[in-house]
């Protein structure tokens, strides 16, 4: 209810302010006996981490995490994993003329308004920072999925104009990490470049969309109506820090598309299993997955905190006033953007993995009842 | 988790196939005291039904809701509203081909796959039948926000490539039910009757979208993060059959948008609060409403049961075939998909009105512990 | 929220009230491929059911359920079952003595204290009637568990004063559904009528308590602390109406052993499992089932209804009066209550067997992704 | 559902084992505006911890909490309050002999067979150690209840054979603490400590039961049915380690009260509210709150780890043996379970508090839509 908890079955929640002591969450669900390291989980945070690139915020975080419980012998133990990611470099004195003065189309006044207060340093609660919590967690899902064949994978495919032609699965997985903007087409990666280029000159920001895909996808995630895949990967890609617009399959094209020219035929594969012929439904059919990729799109707006003089009315004192945004920002959100998507797309899908019964809550090796020593390599008997 | 229930505080849970016995719901979380009679709630399935015009299926469903509990002398009393709808009109011979051969694109296969079986008449718990439920949940929670002072509405913005130029509120309440396609634009609704009546004629379909508005919204609805408004309208909106894109605010546009150009300076309104000069934000800022009107799109694809011959694969037998889907369907959605869509957006928003303490969970006078008979105007004792 | 659902996985959401015009409940939750009939759920009912006999209320109910959604041709489809049950002989005449003027001990006072108003008749939403509701969702929970052989029984072991021996689980299932007061040690059960009779003559009511167990649940129910098997059970059973105590294992008696006399040694049973040789622990280990037999006892206050003259305070008139409640009432709760409490228990077990992942969620023969239509043995191609 | 999750509104999710690197607690939806400091929280930590006397386990924990978030200027701000409590004093060796051969009655044998794993240090997350995270939360639930005017308290009033006789809430107040027992009446805490000491000298442990009580509780907390406060107290109670039995009211005694004799009638306070003239109900009818004192009683069993032999079974060597549990542990837990019993007593009431309206989930002020800096005392601001 308090907007920090993810996922029924997997779940996350999350604590933590851009500029607190620390940000951190509990991972609740993950079953038994996954093998799991911090490394795991800190090579998506590096991607996700702040001054990476010169087109990414320059705060120095290095984003290191701590697993607290959880894990025993290098292997997940059926019980909540904690995780801390301490603050470290956070400079709060440039937000003081926003306290009673909202910056422009942030959560600065909406926070305000809702709870009388707000942790005003960075952005407080609302500031994208929190979402290190999320690749963290994302992390986790995304080693128990591929234990399960699933693999899943983001990339870059517009900044402002700049659109990238469609590419492979192959394609986002060979070169969406080679370039600083993520974008799997290594040309458009360089116009994408040069355009953010010129926006961080004239001190502005630019918005863009996030193209995602999974792969190996069993047949059956989903639950009619309500919780349907769809429904679920809507709430999961609106929760992106400055998400406008989810999309799967044909998105908003859809709307020109006749039933003729967008239902998918069936036919059968080498093991007399129905399958759709093309995949213009997106992998998704009455809300449950049909075994084929599953894919869309998210639009992420430009960053609203801008070096650009802008009109702000304080509360405290009544009057207008023009301010600039002066703090360590990012010019465009979705480079960042992709491991926060994958993460989400992630913790989706395994929780329906575990709510469909293909994955077992108590133990990944799916035999329920079976106590071993196993799972502790270096306990002191197997020594 | 079984996808049939909807909301956190103010619920809805669901039963009922296209071609059962019933349909039903149960809400759960609705204030003690809100005036309530069967005719507030007919209203909006009148709306939704089949048969309307010649541009819905002609499945002959009266749709009569039945009130079995939780009102007592025209007042709801705080305990659960059971509501249950009779289906009269079902005729399920005409889809005994597909029991094992699935429809292009449908349901039909993803149901089996997941649960081994499926109720197969009329599409069973996939069709959008189910959405009276829907409706008539969204009846209720909608005369608890007008007591409150919001009101919202959807119309038809797009059939295929025909698109309605903007308009505001105003004309939405004014006109999007004078026409059968619940266009608020009368000229641009001719050239979509026009338009479906071609598909409709030549045995195909076409999909469309859906704008919705809500005014009178107060600042502070949403959680951060994972229950943002723009999260949950995510998930209620992606949930509605067919929705392929969801969008809010300046949707996908917005990855062109510069943050200059999107930033929405404050200034103040007559009472001293800050306000947004414009609403490029889409009412909500942080994931928590700004007291802007909410605004956004969903995108329906076109309906995927049509009467031209397609290829399905039958498992039992092994063999591929040719059929088409002669059932009674709708040749495009979103007409009657209004309803839907604004029952969604007023369940999302019931439910955030309670969640903020806005809405006493209790009692809509707001007034906890006063006990009295006033909401019994027939009691013995007020006789 | 609201107090009508029940469940995590397996869930059930109730309505209705004593004088309403029908009871019912949705079950979401309830894997695919169950045989599951009306009869299965009436046999059930028909436990609960006032006018049995001698000691239960004389309100003739037939309680007859109706299943309108959730089955295909004799089997769950996975989608959720919908129940309706009429009521039929409500007189709701002899209450109003009582709308501003509450019972005592009843939930008159507090129900219209909480919501400003209530459903008054027959005791509206606060009746034990809503209990019917809960018999039928367990019927089919029950079903489920003894597909997975566990099997589980009430019976009714203290009576005022007069307490029954310990009986075996045989003796249980062999007895207790013998006589009226569903004493599984018949001499007892003698003596239990007699004392009813004789509080029943003066117009009073008695307390008591029901013994139950269940046999056959495997090791590893539950989950680590909150909701462990005996928190979540804690939660069920206090929620029977009228539950004053809930105890398992050795319940009270426990304060007064010690570590040494309670705790059970370790041995192995024939194929080399640890098992404990004696099960003072009641079955449950650190919250999660340890495989032995749970068993535990719930104490019932007496019926508060009684037709001797009691003091109330009419708070419309703001005076005192003398009154007795003159409907049909028990004389005593546990007879009828055994039903209740073996749903109660059985709708625990169930949740946690698909929590701990033995039972798929989506269907009951564990393949996933297995398509067929053994499920419609009359669908027309299998004719 | 991974057991690590209390609450519905107000919620505690947790994280940590016995013998790992820190526990941790999150707090989700607790209002804004709340003073709050470690302090507030610490007081409580240090009535539970470790050490305190000679009937407490030796271990040295100094469980110093640090509040990581969801704090401005020594106010909560509404968004998640993360507190971590490092473990200092862990010394897993002495559990070695039990890895595969579980201690009696202890959790080790249940974890095993449930996740095919444990963390086997002083009993990992089966520890009793756990509940500092209980009581961390409950620190924060009691100050925003002692706002509303509800105060509570609990004591030691049995262990083995002694009971101790009715005290009235003033002198739980006021001698419970006094004593290493816990006890509100000294006499009984004198002969409860000899009992204890006389336990101990022969390496046997005791059971015992703890009374507790809320008063100021306003009418109307509590849902109908499955959400009954009794029901909800019920869960709560039940998790505490060693709980075997929950009463409220008479609890167990209730089965041989008639309803006369039980029956509250009703009389009118000064105000001319309807009150009832005793409390043998215990604060609940119809499972809502009546107004009255809430009062019950929870009975722990004897700690399972004791010096004495036992015999065991290893599991990987097939051979049974005898062990001691030579750890170091309480000999009886009522005394450092009062400060749990409180804790989840005051989880309970502040989340049907919030549920019933009383309390606003976003601010403690209860004025929706007032933005101010008074919570920053010491923001730029106001210096």
């Amino acid at each position: 209810m308090n907007g920090n908890r993810f996922g029924r079955l997997f779940q996350v929640t999350t604590f933590g302010e851009s500029h607190g002591e620390a940000m951190g969450c509990t991972i609740s669900g993950c079953p038994a006996g996954l093998e799991l390291s911090a490394e795991d989980i800190q090579k998506d945070l590096d991607r996700r981490k702040p001054g990476q690139s010169m087109i990414t915020t320059s705060r120095g975080e290095p984003d290191a995490v701590s697993i607290k419980s959880g894990i025993q012998d290098g292997y997940t133990t059926g019980t909540p994993i904690g995780l801390v990611i301490q603050n470290k470099d956070a400079r709060s004195g440039k937000y003081e003329p926003f306290i009673t003065a909202p910056r422009p189309s942030h959560g600065d006044f909406t926070y305000s308004a809702k709870f009388g207060t707000r942790n005003w340093g960075g952005g407080g609660r609302s500031s994208a920072r929190e979402t290190v919590n999320w690749v963290a967690a994302g992390a986790i899902a995304k080693k128990l999925l591929e234990r399960e064949g699933i693999e899943l994978k983001a990339h870059v495919n517009q900044i402002g104009d700049v659109e990238a032609p469609e590419v492979s699965f192959e394609e986002m997985l060979e070169h969406s990490e080679e370039n600083d903007v993520r974008c799997a087409h290594p040309e458009t990666a360089d116009e994408m470049q040069d355009l953010i280029a010129e926006y961080q000159e004239e001190g502005d920001s630019i918005g863009g969309s996030i193209y995602f895909e999974a792969q190996g996808v069993p047949v059956g995630l989903g639950a009619p109506r309500f919780d349907s895949l769809s429904a679920r990967l809507g709430q999961a890609m609106m929760a992106v820090p400055a998400a406008t617009a989810f999309e799967f399959g044909l998105g908003t094209e859809a709307a020109e598309w006749t039933g003729k020219e967008r239902n998918d035929d069936w036919e059968f594969d080498d093991e007399g299993t129905p399958v759709p012929v093309e995949n213009d439904h997106g992998g998704i059919q009455g809300g449950i997955s049909s075994g084929e990729p599953i894919y869309g799109e998210v639009t992420l707006h430009a960053p609203t905190s801008i070096p650009k003089t802008q009109q702000t009315a304080d509360w405290e004192t009544g009057e207008l006033k023009e301010e600039k945004v002066i703090g360590r920002h990012d010019p465009v959100l979705p480079p960042r953007g992709v491991p926060v998507v994958e993460a989400m797309l992630a913790l989706t899908l395994v929780d329906f993995m575990l709510l469909s019964g293909r994955l077992n809550p108590d133990r990944v090796d799916n035999q329920p009842g079976k106590y071993d020593t196993d799972y502790h390599p270096s306990n002191p008997r197997n020594e």
